[in-house]
């Protein structure tokens, strides 16, 4: 599309890609790379080379082949984290898990009589919708269809068009329009690039236990609720020692008011994950 | 001691104090403004006035009826923070108390079993005993006792001299050198400034329960533990619109490795405390 809209401006210029230009073809149409060649620009700047074995360098092979300056893995880092779906996908054949999880100091994520409204404040709510409209898939267990009926859709003016596919793990009848999956092993046969795990505890357990999550979402409110239900059950961890080094900090900041209300916010990428 | 070593030199000299000078004697010696006044100072910048009515503005009268230049309250919220120990027993008649917690970050200070070496990493372990050299008193409970017999001393080199009083909460034999009290009021007869409530998390709630609690330190490793002991019981919330409004974020960095297994660090002051 972007070589369309340039037409004979592509020629001689410098092309920004995000992902190595592909060299096979697809049913979207033609490889990138032989695009690229065809509209002969001096040198391409790609974020990350494809890791998919059809491409793998080829591409970049080929648009040096017809005299174009490569520049590859320019921002590789931060381009396999906005292609985080895509690349879980290729190499592990499932989606790319992120769980959600809004909590108060103590870790509960609700009081112990369930009442949850509110644990975050509106920014941290906001925050989570937005995180919804970016991913295809949104997942809660069953338990949790039939206590709270949550809509699970982007409640942002503008992105609610952008509402993500509703899954729900477990047994029992789905609301109208949710697809049901039995185990978290599961998300493999869903056709999506990410999805999004909202809970409850047990679901959330779940996902950990099948060594299921990528990422985590941390909205964590500055309140202390004591004796209140704790966001995971078991995981299945044996010693302590086993707990360490599988989470690297990778975002934190703090979102809503800067005094005595804000919420922090921190996002975890698993370390120990199994690469296929 | 700070006049006496300049001698001559404090005459028409500017002189930095933390605390207004006080206008009562002491068993300590001559009021402070007193002995300001005769070594005669052009200028006294003050951080804070003091809140012990004997004073109370009294001090900064005395010196500026000298002609002496005063700057008041220069730096009140910094100072505060550092006498906070002072000022709460000044204005409540009882220590300032810390709650420490260490936990995951799914709020869990042990595993189902109990077992918690290690939760946090050394950085934040040896962070936590230099908060130890600052405090005259630290507390735990007489379950924690019983079950760990924790030294609750300083193990930080130079520093070993500074351990605090060790205070027991409960009933049964305390070990020796230690005090003992039975309920978390009965700080007030510590005669100390500042306490550390260390645990566990039946003496952490006693003292939410009972409002005697002025700031939160917490310590959180990137670690998920999932169906642990959680860090709170019953802190006697009865709705969560009541959990907010209460904590206001005053310190917040990363203890030990940047990379994979660093450790969250911290402080909240509560807001909605009783001053007398």
């Amino acid at each position: 599309m972007a070589l369309a809209q340039a037409g004979g401006a592509a020629a001689g210029a410098t092309v920004y890609v995000s992902l190595e230009p592909c060299a096979h073809q697809s049913t979207r149409g033609p490889a990138c790379a032989d695009s690229l060649v065809a509209a002969a620009p001096a040198r391409v700047v790609a974020a990350l080379t494809d890791a998919d074995p059809r491409t793998a360098g080829k591409g970049f092979d080929r648009l040096e082949a017809a005299g174009i300056s490569v520049m590859r893995d320019a921002m590789a880092a931060e381009a396999r984290a906005g292609l985080a779906g895509f690349i879980t996908r290729l190499t592990q054949g499932r989606p790319h898990v992120t769980l959600k999880l809004a909590t108060s100091l103590d870790g509960c994520i609700a009081m112990a009589d369930g009442s949850s409204r509110w644990i975050t404040g509106e920014a941290a709510r906001a925050h989570a919708h937005l995180e919804r409209a970016r991913s295809d898939a949104i997942l809660v267990g069953a338990g949790t269809v039939r206590a709270d009926a949550p809509r699970l859709d982007v409640r942002l003016p503008g992105l609610e068009a952008h509402s993500p596919r509703r899954i729900m793990l477990g047994s029992g009848e789905a609301p109208k329009g949710w697809d049901v999956i039995r185990t978290p092993e599961d998300i493999a046969g869903l056709d999506c690039n990410s999805l999004i795990v909202e809970g409850g505890a047990q679901t959330a357990s779940a996902f950990l236990r099948a060594g299921l999550v990528d990422r985590l979402m941390l909205y964590r409110a500055p309140i202390l609720i004591g004796g209140g239900r704790p966001c995971l059950g078991d995981i299945g961890l044996t010693d302590l020692a086993g707990a360490h080094g599988r989470w690297r900090l990778s975002d934190a900041r703090m979102l809503g008011p800067k005094g005595v209300d804000g919420d922090r916010f921190e996002v975890y990428e698993v370390v120990a994950c199994s690469q296929a």
